[in-house]
C-alpha cells in the first residue's frame, strides 16, 4: 500500500486511507489532464491538449438530428437501452470501418462510453495484477493509466518513422517471456499516433500482426485518428487482417465531437459476450440519447464529407505548425504527421521538457512534455505539440513564444555551463512561480 | 480460472479463453438483464424489468432544453468536458440532494455516467478479492454484478418492514470479522428498496450509521428512487448525519430520464479526489451535451412539479397491483412500498419462483425471480414484481395471468403430491419450451 502515498499529498488526512484497494495506488492524476487547466486560461496558447475543433461542425446539422429524434423516437432516446448498443447504430458503425477495410458483422460491435471506455472494459477484462502490457513507447497518456490502475506493467517498444519497429517487437517480447511475467496484449495506435504522430506501414502491419499470432497475443488496435489524413489515407486497419486476434476500438469523437461520449469495441466473438456483460455491469447501457442522434446525423447528414471538412481543417493546421517550427526552431527535430492532432518534437540532448514547462507557461504557452507518454519516466527530451484546436495563427504564435522559452533555456545552459547551478536555478524557476494545476 | 467455465457454453472454442483476467470469471449474465429480450416482446405484460415511465415527461421540456443548449453553449456540449462533471451541475445536484436533508459542497460531487457508473467506480477504488460488501438480502442485482466482477463477496444481512435489522447487521459484522475477512463497505438502498419495496426507519438509519461508524465501515447509499414517495417522504437520507462516513449516489434517470446516463456521487474530499481519477481513466469525461440538457432543464423547467407526476404515476400504478395482488392472490404475501417502483412479492412455501418462470412467460406474464437478488441462491420463494412502466390495467391483466400460473403450479403439485414426480415434471416444462434468453 506504500505507493498510495504518492497518490496525492496529505492522504493521512483520509479516515479512509488504510481501505482501498491496491489498485488505487495506480490511479494518479495525468500530466496531460492537469494542463486543462491551464489550457482553458484564453491568454495561453495551449499546444497541449488533444480537444477536436468542433466549431467546424455546423451546429445545425446535430439540432437537426436531435430534433428529428426527439420528436420520432424520443421515447426510446429516453430511455434505458440494449447494454451492446443500438443495433441500428452497430450496423452504420460497419460502414465507418469499411473505410479502412474492416469487413464485420454487427453483431460484434459493442458501442461504448467512448472508446476511451472499451479500453477500460477490456483491461478490466483481461489484465490481472502483474500482467504486461505490450505498447509503442511514447504511448497514450490515458491508455497507460487504465493498465496501471488495473495493476499491470506497461513495456515499451521504439517506433520509427514508419511506426512500431517489428525487430524490436520480438526482442521485448522474448524478453518479457524470459522474465516469466504474461503479455496480455500489443497496445497500439498504429494510424497517425498519439503522440508520436507516426503511421504504421502496412508491411508492418502485417508484419506485427503475425508476430502477435506467434505469440499468441491478442492486438489492440486504438484508432481514433484514422479518417483524419491529410494527404493519403493511412493504411488499412490490422483488423482488416485478421478477425479473431485483434480488438479493434474506434471513436464518433473526432470525426463527429466527444461531447456525445460515443465509442466502440469491435471484438472477436467470444470477447464481445464479456464486453457485453462488462458494459452492462459499468454503465448498464450507453446513452440511447446520443446513440440515436448519431445514428440519425449518420443517416441523414453528408457525413464522409463533414470528415473531409475536419481533414481540410487540421491539415492546415498541421502544416502552419511545421512551418513555424522550421521558421522559429529549425535547430530542433520533429515528426511531420500525415494525419492525426499531434507533432513530436526532439528538443536539443541539454534541455528537459518537464523542467522547462513553467517557464513555458509563464511565456503564455503550453506543450505536454514527452515524459507524460512514458510509463517509466522516460521522455524528458520530447514534448508533444498539438495542432488540432488553436488557430494556424495561435499555433504560429505558440511556436514562437516556444521558441523564446527554448533559446533562453539555452542561454542559461551556456552562461551557467560547468558550473553545476543549472538544476538549482531551474528548481528556483519552477518553485517561484508555479502555474496552477502542474507540478 | 475454473469459474469461467460457467460464463457461458462453449468457452473452449474461445481461442482467448486463457488469458482472461481472474475477475473476468465473476461477469455472468444478470436474470434481470436478460429478462429484458422477453419484456420487448409486446404480448407479455412485464412485471420484470425496472425502466421508468418516461412518457410521463413532456417531451417538449426536454427539446426546448436542448435546442437552448445547442444554441448558446453548442461549442461547449460537443467538446470535451471535466472529469468530475459540469460545474453548473454540480451546484444544482446540491438542490436535489437538499430535498433529503443533505448540506453539501459541490466541489465533492462527481458527475457519473449515471450511478451505476458511480457504483462501478466505487467498486474499482475499494474492491481487493476476497474483500466483504455488507448489503441487504436481496439486494440490487447489477450492484452485486459489479461486487463479483472486483472478486468481492457479498454477505446478506435480513430486512423487514422498517428495512435492514440493526442487530441483524452487528451479527454479521462480527462474524465476518472473526472469520478474518476485510468489510469495505456496507451497500444499502434504504429508501423504496429494490427489490424489497421497504423503507429504513428514522431510529434505524441513526443506529445503523453508528454501528457502521463503530466498525470503520464505509456506508455506500444508494437512493435512486427516495423522491419517488407516495403519501410521505422518505425519512432524510443517511448522509445528512455524516459527510465523512458516507458516499453517496444520485441519479436523474428516474426524475428526468435514463437515456442521458447521468449520475453522481457525493463522496468525502480525499474518496472524491480518486473518484475524479478512476472517471477520467474510465470515460475521460461524462457526456458534456448531457450534463448541459439536464442542467437548462433544471434551470428552466418546474422539475419539482415534474416528480410529483411521476410521483402520481407511480403512486396510481403500486395501488393497482396491490389491489390486484389482494383480488386475485390473497393467500401470498407482499410488501405495500410507499415509494419507489417496486412489490417484493413471498410464494407460498411449496412454490419456485425461478422454476415457474417459463411457464409464466408462456402465459404472458413476466417477473423478476428472487433469487436474482441474493448472491447465495436464495430468494427461491419470492419473486420481484415492477409497477413502474405498464399501465394500470395491464398491471391488473399482468396479476391475473400470474394468478393462472400460480393456481396451476398448486394444482400440479396437490395432483403430484407425495409421488416424488413433481421435479420431474417442472423440468420438462422448462426444456419443453424455453423462452428466449431465460435459463
Amino acid at each position: 500500500m506504500t505507493e498510495q502515498g504518492s497518490l496525492q499529498a496529505g492522504n493521512n488526512l483520509d479516515p479512509w486511507y488504510s481501505h482501498y484497494a491496491e489498485r488505487a495506488g495506480g490511479l494518479r492524476a495525468s500530466e496531460v489532464r492537469a494542463l486543462f487547466a491551464v489550457a482553458s486560461r484564453p491568454e495561453v496558447v495551449s499546444l497541449a491538449g488533444g480537444m477536436p475543433f468542433v466549431a467546424a461542425l455546423p451546429q445545425d446539422l446535430v439540432i437537426g438530428a436531435m430534433d428529428t429524434v426527439m420528436r420520432e423516437q424520443g421515447a426510446v432516446a429516453l430511455q434505458y437501452g440494449s447494454g451492446q448498443g443500438v443495433p441500428e447504430l452497430r450496423e452504420q458503425i460497419l460502414e465507418v470501418m469499411a473505410l479502412e477495410g474492416i469487413t464485420a458483422n454487427a453483431d460484434d460491435v459493442v458501442v461504448t462510453t467512448g472508446s476511451q471506455h472499451a479500453l477500460e472494459l477490456v483491461s478490466k477484462l483481461f489484465l490481472d495484477p502483474g500482467d504486461v502490457v505490450i505498447s509503442e513507447g511514447p504511448s497514450y497518456v490515458t491508455a497507460m493509466v487504465i493498465f496501471k490502475s488495473y495493476q499491470a506493467e506497461v513495456e515499451h517498444v521504439p517506433m520509427d518513422e514508419h511506426g512500431l519497429i517489428p525487430e524490436a517487437l520480438r526482442e521485448h517480447i522474448a524478453r518479457v517471456k524470459a522474465s516469466g511475467k504474461t503479455i496480455k496484449f500489443l497496445y497500439t495506435i498504429p494510424s497517425f499516433h498519439n503522440p508520436a504522430g507516426v503511421t504504421l506501414s502496412w508491411e508492418r502491419r502485417v508484419e506485427i500482426l503475425q508476430i502477435a499470432q506467434e505469440n499468441e497475443i491478442l492486438v489492440l488496435e486504438d484508432n481514433p485518428y484514422g479518417l483524419l489524413y491529410f494527404d493519403r489515407p493511412a493504411p488499412d486497419a490490422i483488423r482488416s487482417l485478421d478477425e479473431d486476434g485483434v480488438v479493434y476500438l474506434g471513436t464518433f469523437s473526432k470525426t463527429l465531437a466527444p461531447g456525445f461520449r460515443v465509442g466502440w469495441a469491435l471484438a472477436p466473438h467470444a470477447i464481445r459476450e464479456k464486453l457485453v456483460l462488462a458494459n452492462e455491469a459499468a454503465v448498464l447501457s450507453p446513452s440511447s440519447f446520443s446513440q440515436l442522434v448519431i445514428s440519425e446525423y449518420l443517416k441523414t447528414a453528408d457525413w464522409k464529407g463533414q470528415i473531409n471538412t475536419f481533414r481540410g481543417v487540421y491539415h492546415e493546421r498541421k502544416n502552419a505548425m511545421i512551418s513555424a517550427l522550421g521558421e522559429y526552431l529549425p535547430e530542433l527535430t520533429w515528426t511531420n504527421p500525415n494525419g492525426g492532432f499531434y507533432v513530436w518534437v526532439t528538443l536539443p540532448e541539454r534541455l528537459d521538457s518537464k523542467a522547462m514547462l513553467p517557464r513555458a507557461v509563464k511565456e503564455l504557452v503550453a506543450y505536454t512534455p514527452g515524459t507524460a507518454f512514458f510509463a517509466d519516466g522516460d521522455g524528458h527530451q520530447n514534448m508533444r505539440l498539438s495542432f488540432c484546436y488553436p488557430t494556424p495563427e495561435n499555433i504560429r504564435l505558440g511556436i514562437r513564444r516556444l521558441a523564446t522559452v527554448i533559446r533562453g533555456e539555452l542561454d542559461l545552459l551556456d552562461t551557467f555551463a560547468g558550473t553545476g547551478s543549472l538544476d538549482a536555478l531551474r528548481d528556483g524557476q519552477r518553485f517561484a512561480a508555479p502555474p496552477p494545476n502542474i507540478s
